[in-house]
């Protein structure tokens, strides 16, 4: 018998957590993704984070993205463009046939979590996936250039605008996906991926029900701070932390989690400011967080497991 | 001033036609396609007769087979074959593209003849191309391996079936689209293509208002006989009207288009035909209609205007 892990995950940082885990033999993963990015592209439906998350398990993930296949042709979206459609989310041949599916299915009233279990088995996925929510949730940032998809300042306008505020629109009508009030009170170990607070981990936050049936677990959930020596370990964490006002520091990260997580694994970085986070009530761990090769992503998915668990 | 000519067409045999009028300046060509084979693939609309008729007069069709783009790419099919989607009707990439873009823009409430002038104007093409209709109509065939969509027919079982009856569901509520009844009543000449007259001209036939407006036109309604010595220029129209009790001469297609239509253009192979096609009331005349190169086209399309306009 392995040890039940439940791991919240937003995209690419979160996913190289995922794997770690999910090379573990003796780990039985599963991965609750946010899906407040989800967009309709050319009335396609588009799961980012879930299809990050997958294609990294399957390993078919491009390795310089970190999102999309690998050695992807782009045929359809130069179609697209040519028929004078939008073209600043630009998607490969094999990853549409992904969206394709998943519309189709949808269509047809399958719920999200269907869809996406339909494509976890059709990639030979061994571990859990499951959406943060079978209903619309929509990331909506509000910035100096005006309210905005959560996509369109990612990719469209590459985290430059300054952010105000951030919604999360139809949060309060969701419903967790099925599956996932039990993934985490069950679980022999949460972890909370490091992935942005505000706009990866927040959204699964913000379904009501998820960050309850956290709170009763707090002695099990531990989560990686994607803070390293003050700058994010990818994305903009660490700039719309600072936009926010919430300060960009562990303790910051502990005092956004700390009702419901335990513990805080620090990068050896920020050994420092251990008091710090235990000043907010929060448990400090000190583990290396930054994840480049395949042996750091299961290493510290390893430590956690035997620290933790 | 050029001379205005209405063809009405099907698919691969129709469109070779309607290329020989678009090759010739003075000719105003308007095609009206049919949209009785249109059928959802994956969720997306796909509509092969206005495609085909355009991706051939763009000159971007695969000569090989007549539909679908030259040098095309097939990364999507196999994404959904691996998803385990129905692979019978095989879409290539950047065919993919016109299907979600037409699909795209029919969800934002656009209607097939909007959707067919976006992809008209991208592709270039000075026609004016109009489907038959805007409302659905789809094509049904009742066979001894049961009923079946016309696409499944052809491509699923190679028109293997044996038809019993032909049924276009939802003609009977079908309005003809903007600018067909005008451009059959406007044009100084209207032609039917050699296509199918059961499946492909039929449905255009059957749409309320088609017909009643081709029969205030019977002088100026000339059309091109689809079977030379007997056998289809293309495809099973020969085996479908003997199948359902038409006979297959020049003579039994005159008997189904006496009504609207005044002149029947027979190929050499066929003059002695004449009189046969004469005694059912319709004119006959002679000129070469096997289409192979695009000399055939434009020469075809040349003389029917030098002979009829």
């Amino acid at each position: 018998m392995g040890l039940s892990v439940t791991l919240l995950t937003g995209g690419v940082g979160g996913s190289k957590l995922a794997l770690g885990f999910y090379r573990i033999p003796a780990c039985e993963l599963t991965a609750i993704a946010n899906t407040g990015d989800d967009i309709v592209m050319h009335g396609l439906h588009v799961s980012p984070d879930p299809d990050i998350l997958m294609y990294t398990l399957a390993g078919v993930v491009n390795p310089a993205t970190g999102w999309g296949f690998r050695d992807e042709t782009f045929t359809v979206a130069k179609g697209l463009a040519g028929y004078g459609r939008e073209t600043w989310f630009q998607l490969g041949d094999r990853d549409f046939a992904t969206h394709i599916h998943r519309t189709a299915m949808l269509s047809s009233g399958a719920t999200l979590s269907q869809a996406i279990e339909a494509i976890r088995r059709s990639l030979d996925i061994s571990a859990r996936v499951l959406p943060m929510s079978d209903d619309a949730v929509v990331t909506m940032l509000d910035t100096n250039e005006g309210i905005m998809h959560l996509q369109e300042y990612f990719v469209r306008y590459r985290c430059e605008p300054v952010v105000r505020a951030i919604t999360f629109e139809g949060v309060s009508d969701a419903k967790p996906a099925p599956g996932v009030i039990e993934a985490i009170a069950d679980a022999d170990l949460v972890v909370i991926a490091p992935s942005n607070p505000l706009i990866s981990i927040g959204p699964i936050l913000a379904v009501p029900g998820i960050r309850g049936a956290l709170r009763r677990r707090r002695e099990q959930v531990v989560s990686v701070c994607p803070l390293v020596a003050g700058k994010s370990l990818k994305g903009p964490t660490d700039k719309m932390m600072a936009q926010l006002g919430y300060g960009v520091s562990p303790a910051a990260v502990a005092t956004m989690y700390g009702d419901f997580c335990g513990t805080i694994i620090l990068d050896p970085a920020d050994a420092g400011a251990c008091a710090e986070v235990e000043a907010v009530r929060m448990r400090a761990a000190v583990l290396p967080t930054v994840m480049q090769t395949q042996e750091d992503k299961v290493r510290l998915a390893q430590s956690i497991m035997d620290r933790f668990a």
